[in-house]
């Protein structure tokens, strides 16, 4: 078999592992294509390839049905506890070695996966563009003079480039969405607290979510398959009632004009191409979710990334990207009071999530309402990246679940990407709808590439 | 019918009902307990005996079935709003005249109860004593050199006295069951959110309840019934799966002797009494709960309380109660990042209390490890009343209900009580043991009688 074509998809692999295919080969190939990338800024540790084929070579037999990621290759953003690893969250003065994996990726391993690395990010996960990094900033994928997305830029790099099969980002503010919309792949945020946060360093802990990047739909759910579930170790820990994808969901809605925010031509004319691919939708006015957007950033949830990081700031003067401290240095204006106003504003806006979906199964949003270039964040590091959250920021404010699916490109051939949102525990309805939609957009690629 | 002797227990009364008995003898009655108790503390503002009287004429013809509080006489914390009556919290500078009745007061109302008027508290319900007040402190009705108990002071002494057949508190760290405790009556405290909280002045709004005082648990139990009920208009709202009182629950546990904090003889006594009437149960560490309290006075939580009145009390210095300003007051240092890390706490602490109510159905405690005198709170304003939550402070925080229930009486002669505290919705088997409790009580009483 030619490994360099050998798509690293989960029943691609499993496919060629049955057929014989050592696992010592594909994390070797995983090597090989990331040195062909040239691209230092994807990971910021990487495990050794020797000690990676001995850890593939420690798997038991190969049996997809008791290990159904058995000899998956893949990445964890560098916010998220590899035992005996170097933990950074971009920032070299944080680094430290945790002894036990987190619960997550405790679950990769149970399930055969293999850990191939830490991954970069907007440093402490703060940011959805990939360039707060002190680390060479990972390449978008499609276009090396736009931001790669983030927070959770490497990771998503990792997946879109065949590299990993599947990563782990985090998603507070939309790390997990933005960077697979910017890069053509899959962002699996699961509903809050479906997934165990133990052993990720928190962003915003009552709103962090570890998420999924994959090349598809169906990779993405296998590996939320895996790690979802309760732990009482966490006291964030949410489970859903588990269900399978199945029926796509019937009542879609998708921004009424006012609400739809999308910054260019190429932009809108991608969005006009994945709408055609949609079933029926109506227009709704999803003004009152996106407000509460608001809240994240202009209001006294930055104080939560301050109780996460603020210590450790103040006592490394210097050591935080100057664009993360001047965000994280403004959470000292606001007092126990605001924080709790903004707790009040909150259950209203989660009120009026709540008459939403009673209404609608499945919003439909373009992922992101522009694609800023490398050029654009050196001049304004702020604006870009807060525009990025357009269709983000509201998610787990509202306790809502999302998937970004990749949509048909624009006509300049940048990615573009659309997110589906649904109430908590709807991840099952977002995955049968995503899947529909991927398989649509393919038939479309297919036939138009026919013609 | 000799309308002194008719107790105001809504079986009595509706018994008289059936009877013939007009509803405006039964107000007129309460106005002449209330002359005949000659405290002018309790009430803040009584409305007019011939404005009663013509609310019990306007009644539909008499039909428990259809208003199961038909002429029912009942009181109103002055920090729920009554359509058209002044309200203060007890604060005169605060006094306005709401529009609109809360909806809970709509509800009784709805049920045929006839609203007596507005009963004085511990200001901005900020307190445990009933002393907290620039109007006349009501008397406790057992010992007049003794605290009436708080904040719903008025509430619990006007049904103690059978004024009020039953009477509105709220409840954030006790006050609707501290007094119940100190005069001798039934304190029902909701799960959080099973009653709406809409025109209530919030204290903590994260966790107020409006609570019931009653002479009974079924009359305590038949105005929760009317009640409860989901609010959309409310953000916390939220309801609770119904049920009624039915088997006792089995699990039962009191304090491990650690973690029992009575004050003196008379107390310690009462409580042996108390537990005697009780059915099986185990002796359980408890110390993780009563912790959980540290964060309502000590910590982030004091913020709410001036989210509540803060600007109130800026814009009007020196209306404040002098304690409940240096309370309030104490605010200011805590900020954004304590307010969130003092909720990473909480969801610790919950986490704890359901391991806890995974084992116990019903944790039976003493309501309050003391019974302070008038002149013990002139010395210290303070300690008094923080140790009178010892037993109430972490259930509304760990989103649990209570029901506060007379026990046998101290030595003294003074009233004692336990309080039952379940998990979230067991609010029905707390109102079956406190029913089975109540009668062992009531038993063991006559036998003593008749020896």
């Amino acid at each position: 078999m030619e490994l360099s074509g050998l798509p690293f998809r989960i029943d691609a692999l499993h496919a060629a592992y049955g057929d014989g295919l050592p696992a010592a080969a594909v994390v070797a190939e995983a090597h090989r294509r990331l040195a062909a990338v040239a691209d230092p800024g994807i990971f910021l540790d990487l495990i050794p390839e020797a000690a990676l084929i001995a850890a593939a070579a420690a798997l038991p037999p190969f049996d997809a049905a008791h290990y159904p990621l058995w000899g998956i290759p893949v990445a964890v953003k560098d916010n998220i506890a590899v035992a005996g690893r170097p933990m950074t969250a971009a920032c070299p003065a944080f680094s430290h070695i945790p002894a036990e994996d987190a619960f997550a990726v405790a679950r990769l391993r149970a399930a055969g996966a293999l850990i191939l690395g830490k991954t970069n990010l907007d440093q402490f996960a703060t940011g959805l563009v990939g360039v707060r990094t002190p680390y060479p900033v990972p390449r978008n994928t499609a276009d090396p003079s736009r931001v790669p997305g983030g927070s959770s830029s490497g990771s998503a790099v990792a997946v879109a480039h065949g590299i990993a099969a599947a990563a782990f980002g985090t998603d507070t503010a939309g790390s997990g969405r933005v960077p697979a919309a910017l890069n053509g792949i899959v962002g699996l945020k699961p509903s809050v607290g479906a997934v165990s946060s133990r052993g990720m360093l928190a962003a915003c802990r009552t709103l962090d979510c570890i998420s999924v990047f994959a090349t598809s739909v169906e990779d993405a759910w296998a590996v939320f398959r895996v790690i979802a579930g309760e732990d009482r170790a966490d006291p964030y820990s949410r489970p859903i009632t588990w269900v399978e994808p199945g029926a796509v969901p019937a009542r879609l809605a998708i921004p009424a004009p006012g609400d739809l925010h999308l910054d260019d031509a190429a932009g809108q004319a991608a969005w006009a191409a994945a709408r055609a691919l949609l079933p029926e939708v109506t227009e709704a006015v999803i003004t009152p979710l996106l407000d509460a957007a608001k809240l994240l950033y202009d209001g006294p949830w930055i104080a939560e990334r301050a109780a996460a990081i603020g210590d450790f700031a103040a006592a490394h003067p210097g050591a935080l990207h100057p664009v993360t401290e001047a965000i994280i240095g403004g959470a000292g204006r606001f007092t126990a009071v605001d924080a709790f106003r903004g707790l009040y504003k909150l259950a209203e806006h989660r009120r009026a999530a709540e008459e939403f979906f009673a209404r609608v199964d499945v919003l439909v949003v373009p992922s992101a309402p522009n694609f800023p270039t490398l050029a654009e964040l050196d001049a304004d590091p702020i604006g870009p990246n807060a525009r990025l959250g357009t269709y983000t920021n509201f998610v787990n404010l509202l306790d809502l679940a999302a998937l970004a699916v990749p949509g048909p490109k624009r006509p300049d051939g940048l990615p573009a990407g659309i997110t589906l949102i649904g109430p908590r525990g709807s991840d099952a309805s977002l995955a049968a709808l995503g899947m529909t939609f991927a398989a649509r957009r393919d038939a479309a690629t297919q036939e138009t590439q026919a013609a």
